[in-house]
Parts: structure tokens; C-alpha cells; sequence
């Protein structure tokens, strides 16, 4: 079986893509691997300047093109991290590119590719959009940059794996998420074949699996139920697929929750801003999913583009699942006074009140008001001495 | 003037250190440079195990200890970065360690300090933390780990300055907080007098300015209105004050809100969590307290142990700041249906709701209830056109 892509290849790739990307660093996680009782490098894939993995893809493939193609332009159709490497470098490299993104597109990101020189066009779904961008293609000539499922993008991402081979030293398995397949195929395909020991572990999410499993469940139009939109894919490609299939040792599924920790994790020790396709990876670790006898593995980090309003998010939710914050139920008679008295009980244990909510309708003793009352507390054990001096004073409580 | 530190006292302590510490690494910080006009190098400081600088000083003050005093131990007063790091160094070096807290310091940190092998104490207030733990020193004979001002912890921080000048080929000046002064003054001297022509720029919090211009502002026991918590020192030491004075160039102070701009300035464009303290050389970057002449400067990032609620809140305020939030108050006729009429408006428009709250005793028009609606949109263009279809659709509407 004649193997595609070749280390040869890879190395034409390297070369090409050294004077246009930086070698991403890779660093020891120190307290996340005693955590997890492994020694865990990450490869920080997030650092290119769009922050994602989809640079080296992209860029080998536009690269690839002959100066007359060039010149007639590129199109692809992507909302997210593929947008953003395509326009970034063909603006770099002075080729037209245009852009076709679905109308319910993040406009953050899409104002990130126009600032970037990108054309952008609209179409109703991510679908359409695609069908478009190959047509638009097909018919004024320019050149469509699959997201993918192509040569030269599986190629590009090859060149990931050369850097870890120089970079690491000592490491016995990789963990790498899996979309369309491009970045694992390029990463897995050259490493097996340098070093065929190592044990390559393949992450998508859950909802990717229960989407590829039944496709009827996704309705066009609807945004993906996920927080790794970026490996969001609803199918693994022709090219990429048997070589997922050829070079990855085990691929498993991560579900939203463990995503989400592992985004903490990453925010947490790290102090790192990580998308869910970058921290699902390491979600698979946190979950179990390395054989034992992987004690030192390379765990892929692939993007930073994370919305700052799902991260605060995510960051309160961690609060809440951590004990952080209480969110206390109190009866009082409706009288002056009463609410200072619960302040006063809260303030002197040392909680901070984030909110106060009154409930005159369903109040649960006659002739009494509910107060709902969420107070930042410095953990569980905080939280249930709050409640109990409340209720030491007189006043009906309970945590809800 | 004989000089302190020496240079040769820095290459003492670079040696002392190097089998202990990490050379932090730096980086272009291409975004922020294109933003502000300037070629901006970051030294991350903050990627020391516990976090932060304070490291570098702790461990040279640890280092030089003698066998016997080593043995008996050291103690220290402090709620932040200064306590992390003298637990860790000392847990590393098998030296008994205590740490004086003041009650109300935050947990987690205590929690950390605990964890690394610390005996913790606690005293009602920083300043009486202080107090004790001298007292403790003097009557126990265990010695006193100062946070700043001492002449191993100024050569410890000198090292940083030795670090920047191999890594960084081309500057021309430095930025760099200053609390206690041990950080500014130790990078300063060390600097200066290998590289005079190079400009130095200190960074105070405008709130420690206040607070040492009027120290009666500064009521005991209270927490300093500050975000820059690891700044917020009431007065620079004896001697890391004339070092200050003779090697930074300007000193200048950082307004709160520009410290939270560029938490969020290196949050999205570097991806990085940082505290107010670690981001308070790049706010008064920002703010253009550096010469016209200065266009490369090392910004110093000093530290990451921001509390996640903190950091939540400041992404929430920035999001609101620039129109990522609609306040929207509508009045309508307290029917079936009338709430259901306005998140129809929302939806269509893209617009994702966040919170409703009723106002039913202050509605504006008799008969009516205001209603709050909290939505996510794109911007602020966004967000005015969803309240003018809610108008459009006869529903008196006004953002708040």
C-alpha cells in the first residue's frame, strides 16, 4: 500500500511554510500532570496569528498554486478558524479571496476576515454557503480552498508533527482532535511513520459522533448544540478519512461537560484561552482515554477563538459546579429592616451578594416574601455556614 | 556612588537560580503592536509555577541562607503572589515554612499555600500580619522573608533583566509595575547599567499613588479598591526606593480602567489570563505614557493570579462597554402573549436573551408593565435596531 502523504512531501511542506509560520511552542504542563498523573506536553497549536491549527493547512495549499492561479483569487466557505487563516495569508501573499459565510455567522469573526482584505458574500446556511463557494468557483475560475479533504491541506499539517518530533524528546503517545480530519491525518500519517511506537489517540466531540451516527438529527440551519464549533464537522473527509482510519490507534468522543472542564483546566493552570475543539484533547485525557502504559503524551491544543460571552460563561458555570457561589432562599415577614438583617448575616460570614431577587407571588410561608439571594462564598462548607447562621437568626432558609 | 546591586551580584544570583527556575519566555505581540502602533515584546513573567515574578527575589533570599538557617526555617506576611512563592520554594528546599494571612485573604490562595507545605497563621489584618510575623521571627529565630525590600530579593529580580537582554536583540526601552519596588528596582539596576541608552518606564496603580500621597485614605482592615491587587503596596521599601529613583526614568500611575482594558487587550489578542498587576505596564503603554522616540519596548507581564470571578466580571463590563449588551426597557399592556410578541422581535432580529426582569410597580404608562430585557447582539448598530423594531411593532421601547 503506497502511503500518502510521504515524509518527503512533508518536508517540501516544512520548507515551504518556514518562512510564513511560526514554529509553535510546546511547553510541560506541570500542575495539570501531577493532576492527572501524567506527564503531559502541550503543543500550542493555538499560537498562529489567526489563533488556530488551520494556518498550516491553508497556507501549504495556497502555497501550492501556481502564480497564474493565484492571481485569478481563492474563495471558501467557513465562519470560523478556516475563514480566518485563508484570508490572513492570501492577503499576505496579495491573492483575491472572498469569503462565504452563513448570514447567522459570529460578525466578530467575520469583521476579523474583512479587516483581513477578504470579500464577503452570504448565504443562509454553512451549506449553502459551501455550495456556493464551489460554484462561485467553478464558474469565474478562481480557486476553491477546501477546509480538509485535499493534498496539500493534510500536507500542511504534516509539518506539525516534524516540529513535535524536534521539539519533544521524550514522549510515548499524542492526543488530537479530530473535525473534517486534516489536522489529525497530517499529524498522525507522518508521525507513524517516523515513529510507528508512538500511540495516536483521535478526539471528537460527542455531538460530531451522534451527528455521523444519524445525520437526520441535524437540522440544517440550526447552530451546532456544541462548544467545539471548530470541530463541529459533520463528516470526515475522502482523503482524510482512511487515513484517520490507517494511522490513529483509537479515536473516542468527548462529551460537552468534559469540554468544558477542560477549558477550565487549560483557563485555570495554563492561564490559557482555549476554544472547545483546543481543549478537547486534553478532555479526553482528563476522561480516561490514554491506555495506561501512555505515560508522557503530546496532547494537541488547536485554537484560542472562544467568544468572551461563552467564556464568562463557562466560567461562572465552573463557579456554580465548584460551591463558589450560593444562591440561598430566605422567608421574611415584608417589613423594614428585614433584608438588612440578611445582608448583615451575609456580610459578617464574609460573602460577597452578587443578587437579590423578591418573590411576592409564591412565597411559601402566609404573609411572608421570598427572597432569592445569590452570594459569591469561598466554598460548599462557606456556602452551608451562611444558610445556617441565616436560619440561627430566625429567618426560613435553604439553599435552592 | 558605589552601585547596588553590582552586575557581578546578578550573575551570582543567575547562577544560583538556573537550576531552579525557568527562563520565562518572550514573545511579539503582533495584534497589540498593530494596535499601538509600536513593536511590543511581552516578557511573561507569569509563567512561573505559582504564577507569578515574585519567584525570582523569593528563591534568591531562600538560596542564600545558610544550612543552619535554613533549617530552622522562615516565615512570612503575606495574602498574594509573595506567599505562593515562598511556600513552593521552600517546600522544594525542605525548609519549614509559615505564612501569616490576614482573615479575610482569598482562600484559594491560602488553600494553594496550604497545599504546598505551608503552616498557615492568621491575623485580623495584613498590617497586623506583618507585625507578627516579625515578632515570630525575632522571638523564634526563624527568619523573616521580606516581600520586597532586601537586597537578595532585588538581585533575585536583577535576573530578569539578564534574561531580556539575551533573548530580546532589539529594544530600545522597558515597562515595568511597581509595587514594593523589588521587581522595578532589581531589572532597573541591572539594566541601566549594562544598557543606559535604554528607556525605563515604572507603572504604578493610580489607587497605591493615592494611598501614598494621602495615607490616611487608607482605612486598615479595608481591601484596596484596586484590581491590581499585587501593586497595592503603600509605600516603596528603603531600598528598592532609591534604586527607583536613580534607574527608572519616569514613573507613572495607571487608572483602574485602564488596567481592565488591557487585562482584555491581552485576554483577546494574546489569549492570556493576566492580573491587574500583570497588565499594568501594557495599560499605561496604551495609555501613551512612553516617548514618541521609544518604538520597541519590553512590555513586563508579572504575573496571572487573577480570581475567575474577577475575570468574569471584567469580560461581562467589556462586552457592555463596547454594545455586546442591549438593555432594553418595553412597556406593554399586561396581557397573554405580550412577552411572547417581544421575544419574537428579538429572535428574528438575531438577538439572544439573556435576562427579563418585570417592573410592575413603576411601569411608565398606567395599566402597563415594564418589562427589562437583557440581549446579547452583534454591536451597538445591533442593538439599536432591535429596539426600533420593537418600536416598529408599537411597543414603547427604549434601551437603558
Amino acid at each position: 500500500m503506497s502511503t500518502f502523504p510521504t515524509l518527503a512531501e512533508i518536508e517540501v511542506a516544512k520548507e515551504r511554510l518556514a518562512a510564513h509560520l511560526p514554529v509553535t511552542p510546546v511547553s510541560y504542563a506541570a500542575s495539570i500532570s501531577e493532576k492527572l498523573g501524567k506527564h503531559i506536553t502541550i503543543k500550542w497549536d493555538n499560537k498562529f496569528r489567526t489563533g488556530s491549527f488551520k494556518e498550516r493547512g491553508a497556507l501549504n495549499f495556497l502555497l501550492s498554486l501556481d502564480p497564474a492561479t493565484r492571481e485569478r483569487g481563492v474563495c471558501t466557505a467557513s465562519a470560523g478558524n478556516h475563514a480566518l487563516g485563508v484570508s490572513y495569508h492570501s492577503q499576505r501573499l496579495g491573492i483575491p479571496c472572498e469569503i462565504v459565510v452563513p448570514v447567522n455567522a459570529p460578525l466578530v469573526k467575520i469583521e476579523r476576515c474583512r479587516k483581513l482584505g477578504a470579500k464577503i458574500s452570504y448565504q443562509n446556511s454553512l451549506a449553502e454557503a459551501m455550495v456556493y463557494a464551489q460554484n462561485l468557483a467553478r464558474e469565474s475560475g478562481i480557486t476553491y480552498v477546501p477546509p480538509f479533504d485535499h493534498e496539500h491541506i493534510v500536507q500542511g499539517h504534516g509539518v506539525g508533527a516534524l516540529e513535535v518530533l524536534h521539539q519533544v524528546s521524550d514522549f510515548d503517545s499524542i492526543v488530537i482532535p479530530i473535525g473534517g480530519g486534516g489536522y489529525a491525518a497530517g499529524v498522525a500519517a507522518t508521525l507513524k511513520q517516523k515513529r510507528p511506537d508512538i500511540f495516536v489517540l483521535g478526539v471528537m466531540s460527542e455531538w460530531a459522533q451522534r451527528i455521523r451516527e444519524n445525520p437526520d438529527a441535524y437540522k440544517p440551519g440550526f447552530a451546532p448544540m456544541t462548544i467545539a464549533d471548530g470541530i463541529a464537522v459533520k463528516q470526515i473527509g475522502k482523503v482524510t478519512g482512511p487515513l484517520i482510519e490507517r494511522f490513529v490507534d483509537k479515536v473516542v468522543a468527548a462529551p460537552e461537560t468534559s469540554i468544558a472542564h477542560a477549558i477550565m483546566m487549560l483557563l485555570e493552570h495554563e492561564r490559557t484561552v482555549v476554544e472547545g475543539a483546543g481543549a478537547a484533547a486534553l478532555a479526553a485525557v482528563m476522561d480516561g482515554h490514554l491506555p495506561d502504559r501512555c505515560k508522557k503524551p503530546v496532547v494537541f491544543v488547536c485554537g484560542s477563538n472562544i467568544d468572551n460571552n461563552l467564556l464568562s460563561r463557562l466560567i461562572e458555570q465552573d463557579m456554580c459546579e465548584r460551591g463558589r457561589l450560593l444562591r440561598v432562599n430566605v422567608s421574611l415577614p415584608d417589613r423594614p429592616g428585614m433584608l438588612h438583617q440578611i445582608t448583615g448575616i451575609i456580610a459578617d460570614q464574609g460573602g460577597n451578594v452578587l443578587q437579590v431577587a423578591h418573590d411576592r407571588f409564591y412565597a411559601r410561608l402566609p404573609g411572608y416574601v421570598d427572597v432569592t439571594v445569590v452570594v459569591e462564598v469561598r466554598d460548599r462548607a462557606h456556602g452551608a455556614q451562611v444558610v445556617k447562621h441565616l436560619n440561627d437568626a430566625g429567618l426560613p432558609s435553604q439553599a435552592v
